[in-house]
């Protein structure tokens, strides 16, 4: 596998659905943008087996349906959701409401940032 | 453990550098919110030793340095770095740079979405 792989989602408000974990050849996550338009739903209420999931709003305000509860989201909104919470999403209108969704095993992180990164000897060559 | 946790980042651009991880007791992935201003760079390269990482730009220009390769982002890129890869980030000017890290061990993801989801029998009750 290389190093690393890219892809480009272009502008962010012209995202409908998309999801990278094929895209890029991800390991331990599978995230999705999503936007939902002015006054749009999910159709649906969903749970998980095993999995964690995190959520960030990025534009726009809706309400997040968590176990029954009616969260007021909007930009800058984060929200980790354990696999049991039965979940849906309403974006307010006239806004429409865009978000990140990183689904990870939950339990699966063993350690992160100093305790996982290397910091190189040598400096970033520009 | 609740069954949701939930934190407020505020605008997108008001953002210099968080992390989620204890702010939401997340417990699969590490994510921080990133702003590099106009022209800023990370002073050093890093690499890991057990997490794939993959950034998501949100907004402005930089380039990514991945292993000696300069790759250009903007909003709408998105890239897996492999645990191995050595990687640092550089802001242009005038644009800054904002990006989401989501840091995960690597192979972790058992299944996803389809697989993992269960949908609800019962309608969202708005």
């Amino acid at each position: 596998m290389k190093t690393y792989s890219v892809t480009e989602l272009g502008n962010m408000d012209s995202i409908t659905r998309v999801t990278l974990k094929e895209k890029l050849d991800l390991t331990g996550a599978e995230i999705s943008a999503n936007r939902l338009p002015a006054g749009a739903d999910i159709p649906f209420a969903h749970s998980h087996k095993r999995n964690e999931e995190i959520y960030i709003f990025t534009s726009g305000k809706g309400l997040f349906l968590l176990d029954g509860t009616k969260l007021p989201v909007k930009e800058g909104t984060a929200v980790r959701v354990s696999p049991s919470c039965v979940r849906s999403i309403r974006a307010d209108n006239p806004t429409g409401l865009s978000y990140f969704c990183i689904q990870v095993d939950e339990g699966s992180l063993v350690q992160a940032t100093q305790d996982d990164g290397i910091i190189s000897e040598e400096k970033p060559n520009w």
